[in-house]
């Protein structure tokens, strides 16, 4: 049986709920998901549904168009309806640490990720027998500050090239250029090793260190021009105490971040985040 | 603005959603909160809806009957429409020990459950200064096993002229009667100091420790006649580690007890709690 | 049987933990807690012990003019020897908001604090009942821009009068002034509702709202001159996601911060906290 | 400069510390990390002490012998001394699950672990590709009712040929023989994927779907001869709501088994974790 995830985004209005749900009937969907939200001070609404298409002669191409033209003009949706069959795209950054490739690419061998890995990117070398490992191809595409422009033109053309739609920071430790950025919004996720908004930047498990924290956490989010401001998609935390050292925190903070950019990556590929206001609704 | 709030339980149908949320349009409310589960093995449908009433003349009543004869005849629905600002009556039922009930009258007198609290009844006089620090009418019933029925009887009395809603029992000692269990279906709330379904009975603190577990828990459930068995609300964890004695246990354990009932009795009061197969789905 | 707890802290060297058994075992302790810290980088060292002392004729005092004389001078120690049956006096600071004075009250009434409270100052008279209920003798000591000078010397005389031992501020909303931190240093509780360093300030549910953030905590800490960067002793966390409002931030938080702040009052009344460097060791 | 690490176990008695690190200091020894704890109720006494050499010409082997003779015989004492440096080799036993044998072998890869791993030994052909693309030898060894001595005593000359010190059971399904218990006794650690002792045996995810619990969890424990029952070393726990099926409960139940059978590796791994009356003492 086909199935079907509908997205939507839009002002908040009387009579939406009916609408899509009576849509998803005429096209012979039985909804087997729904979830909404009311952003009610921004008056905005959202909407995840899944649905299983009862009719096997369904065009899931011709129910898109359909919907456009009946509902989501009149409504002014944004608004994504995905073919769950398809699996989403991702291409992988990386640069020297190797805990979150290592995990990443164990749960894809597994089968737990519902995407592709056609290639992985970096600006060394080091990881390169990693991939080798998992047969993931390998791009090496230095990036210093005088090659900026030239490297970023590789990484754009290996993603087009690959028809990339999603990539993941593995601990990637450059930053996002604002072209590739403006070309992937709210599509390049980042982990970040701190417990966000506190310690942004460079170093964090060392000022957490510093500042006695019993606490430290790991933060996944999209990249945004501002660096560590883009808007959150998971967090989680673990507890630390006095005996530990900064390598300690270091430690425990690998898996933090491991769980953490993994949970991210499921929920970005089943298609359960959506984003606004710099802030993330997530259907989970 | 009057709000209401609509629970509805039934089989699986096609057109749920689109023919309730019609409804809502057409009893001019607006919908603030929509949240449904399917259980698809079962082929169960579940439903919880708030709304504003933008008709000032509207009238919950005229709702509650045009929706009885409307809908929920055709799609066999159990459901309740509430009205947001009636509070639900609670009894409480304690014995001797104190900080579960500390807990709840502190969070009371606060404001911060949306309940009315009539009175509480005890097979004890231990906690009747507690009561009447806060004012609470205190019932002392005598519990023994030669006035069972007696004792049952009182019990069933108070909490009809008081016209209670539903039950908390605050580490109530007593075994509850199946003639007060029928009566209260799905309306006695009772904290198990383990993480169910591990420990059941008494002394779990003691057994916990003998089987050197790492985490201890509670557990919120609504009361049925087989002990310890019945619907899960909800359940909360603390770590414990070799050097903590039984004592400590019980003291840690006393914060998961206070805080895992005081977030059941919330969901109850809210009405976010519907009960099916032995299980609760919690709309929170 | 008489109990003794010793908190050591001083430059690490070689034969401290051997000098201090032996010297427990000359007094005729028997060790029933031993944890030590070393801080490797400032080389420094950390110890707590209790003991029971099994001759019923030993004098505390006899032992602590001991221990100075014989151990402490020559390894230049910060020490403690504390009589386990003296409670320390705590004094409560709150303004209006309530829900941590109601926690800290029944956990004082149930018996599960080993303080004593002899007064709660406040600023304003809003929770003079709640004093009053408890039996706990309640001051009001007004605290404007005109009259900080006067509001502290009152806080102060009360303070002194009463032989107050350590300050917990239960949500009080003022600055504390140099004067009494330097009188109470390492001795003032605060609750912050924020995962410090996140959020510090006024407002942290909102600010934490307005970012997106999946987690909110609450810290505890000593009040140092420094607004919210004092030494932290416990912090905890709780989920929080898209369908929260700030309201449901702040209900959230509430639980969170009655619980922090009862935890860091138990590890402060059990002289489980040494202070350094803006730093606890917690030995817990 | 060499390292060592001393577990102590024994009765417990007045003046064990002291005589401990007196000997410590004796050796030429700089205590790094001393814990210690005392079962009151049993009278049983424990330690872990680290300790840095100080002088290069110290033997790890003499201070061994000078130990036994001169302190662990007078308080017949269970100990062990070991030299930081000699890592421990682990066996691997799998059978068609991999996620556990990736991420063991993940970390293991990037140096997380501090182990030698010379073998995986499996019953089932399935996992054989991961063990070659990380290098490891892998032995395929049946183990049907019909061979069960056979595969046995193929197991034990593996193991013994590889001086294998423990054995990991990462999600190994078959139950272990009573010889092999014997010979690695506190030394096979298995994962079980519930919080035990609720839902011991097969199918736990199952089980604990139908009870309708709202958090799951996976158990690190030694293997005994009694299923399931033996001393646990970690747990942890996830939540789950009625949103969740039972391949939810499967797939956030693979996080969990992975972290938690993990970190009872390192505590193993790093002689953190000592055992008695069916119990852990883990020094963390």
């Amino acid at each position: 049986m086909q199935k079907i995830t509908l997205l939507i985004h839009c002002k908040d209005q009387k009579g939406i709920i009916a609408t899509v749900t009576n849509f998803i009937l005429k096209v012979e969907g039985n909804i087997t998901y729904l979830d909404q939200h009311v952003d009610m001070e921004q008056n905005v609404f959202f909407m995840r549904l899944e649905s299983e298409l009862t009719n096997p002669a369904s065009s899931v191409e011709a129910i898109r168009a359909d919907f456009q033209q009946t509902i989501a003009t009149d409504f002014n949706m944004s608004w994504d309806l995905y073919n769950k069959e398809v699996k989403p795209k991702m291409a992988l950054f990386v640069s020297k640490y190797n805990h979150c490739l290592y995990d990443i690419l164990g749960r894809y061998s597994a089968g737990e990720l519902n995407v592709e890995i056609p290639l992985i990117i970096s600006n060394h070398m080091d990881l390169k027998p990693i991939a080798d490992q998992f047969n993931i191809p390998f791009y090496h595409v230095p990036f210093t500050k005088d090659n900026k422009v030239e490297g970023e033109k590789q990484q754009i053309e290996l993603l087009q090239k690959h028809k990339i739609n999603f990539i993941v920071l593995a601990r990637y430790m450059q930053i996002i250029t604002p072209d590739l950025i403006s070309l992937y919004e709210n599509k390049i996720i980042n982990i970040h090793h701190s417990f966000l908004p506190a310690f942004p930047g460079a170093k964090p498990y060392h000022s957490a260190f510093k500042r006695g924290v019993k606490i430290i956490g790991a933060t996944s989010h999209y990249v945004t021009e501002e660096l560590d401001e883009g808007p959150i998609i998971e967090q989680d935390i673990t507890r630390v105490s006095h005996i530990n050292s900064v390598d300690d925190f270091i430690m425990k903070g690998k898996d933090l971040e491991r769980t953490v950019l993994a949970r991210a990556i499921k929920l970005h590929a089943e298609r359960k985040v959506m984003v606004y206001s710099n802030k993330t609704v997530v259907f989970s």
